[in-house]
């Protein structure tokens, strides 16, 4: 018969260590998939912090490798080695690991969740993660901020005022639908990877653009989000992760910090 | 036992048509999900074509529907409607409708399959879809494009220069890696929904920036692209798809064509 679900624990063959393969420096799309590592308690290996890591990176988006005749070449980081298996794309990765790691429903009473639960992340990373990246580098991701100054600024402000307020309002209305629950998750009454995206989206927002955040955490209609975000930190091995050396600092990612791009709305 | 991979067939209830959510009057990413449909000779409807279809978007992405206890609210469009399931954004859709269409290799035998799959769909709306809107609306998605015709232009300039041949480069590696296998397709041999997704972008970034693809299409390096690209064409459900008026004209969706954009590379 043809099975239904991706598996909820690592597959025979796969019982080994999961290996993260991304920039070492910034926090970047890497974040979304440590943070489910970690609530996880997984036991895993990141480039960020190994030796000669960032060489591993370069041999997979710029080189043929793996070109095992199972995997095709990634394009970027984050990379995810799981025994044989190479994937590619933050959310991809995460709906590889959300039934490994205990991050979706169980699949066998809810099978359609992980569509579900899939759906949200990719929004979230969507509208609160790429765009904002797009905010600092409207023009051309190749450039230096520095030559695309003028456009950012007006990004940023068309940002701030609507699309931000757009996205934390979407996932104001999902947070209080029904088929969130109980609780301050976004799907089921459970904390699903979808949460630990929109953590890490509003924290990184909270980082780049604090005034804004500050005005619309204040306002009526974003109280749920906003709970989120603080239900996520207060998750014993997420705090404890936050902690550690483990968490890096915003620097020059898709999160940054410029004073003329932190807009009042 | 939890179940590893999803479903290669409707789920028992799940035996009815497919219904696609999406505006009237642009191919844009609901695109997407109608070759998937398309080349497996669903049995679907489509609001872009259904009397009064437009309401029912705004139904779904303003107002709070469906709060039916099961599904979050969508954010935007492509919606997928299937029995009790309501589902949004175009990776995800494609996620589900590739084992049921037959639109990725058998899951018993290659149940890692669905994830490299999805990978190379997602890599392909990065670059090709969501960057080339980007072209047009480089600074926001709600303004005109007569209100940011200069940034579109550097915008695009670059894009030409730098992003679509990065990202052509890259999928032409894809196809040469062993991985491919042997015929026109991205992974495995067979035709999967990865490799429609890069069709509809590869067709849609022809139209929108002719003199560049037909540069691009005449170098050494990226025949294996265009070769699929006519091999989708030549698939006979595809091919009398494109001449249906179910194929709808590119206009003011994605990918449009704007002389001062159509840039010489």
């Amino acid at each position: 018969m043809a099975s239904e679900t991706p598996a909820k624990r690592p597959r025979s063959g796969k019982d080994v260590p999961y290996n993260l393969v991304y920039w070492p420096g910034i926090p970047g799309r890497g974040e979304h998939i440590r943070l489910a590592l970690e609530q996880a308690a997984a036991d895993y290996t990141d480039t960020a912090f190994t030796e000669g890591g960032v060489n591993e990176v370069l041999e997979l988006v710029q080189g043929k490798a793996p070109d095992d005749g199972v995997n095709p070449p990634p394009c970027a980081p984050p990379i995810l080695k799981h025994g044989d298996l190479v994937i590619s794309q933050t959310p991809n990765i995460l709906l590889y690991l959300g039934p490994r790691l205990g991050l979706v429903p169980d699949t066998d009473e809810d099978p359609d969740a992980l569509y579900r639960i899939h759906g949200l992340a990719l929004t979230a990373l969507d509208g609160l993660s790429n765009e904002p990246h797009d905010c600092h580098h409207p023009i051309a991701s190749g450039l230096y901020y520095e030559d695309q100054k003028v456009e950012s600024k007006r990004k940023s402000e068309d940002y701030v005022k609507n699309r931000l307020p757009k996205f934390l309002s979407y996932f104001e209305r999902v947070l209080g639908s029904k088929a969130s629950g109980d609780g301050p998750w976004l799907y089921g009454g459970v904390l699903t990877y979808a949460d630990l995206v929109l953590f890490q989206c509003v924290d990184g927002i909270k980082f780049m653009f604090p005034k804004a955040m500050a005005k619309l955490e204040g306002e009526r209609g974003h109280a749920r989000v906003f709970a989120l975000h603080k239900a996520v930190v207060e998750q014993p091995k997420i705090k404890a992760y936050l902690q550690s050396p483990r968490r890096q600092k915003y620097s020059n990612g898709i999160y940054r910090y410029y004073e003329e791009l932190d807009i009042e709305p």
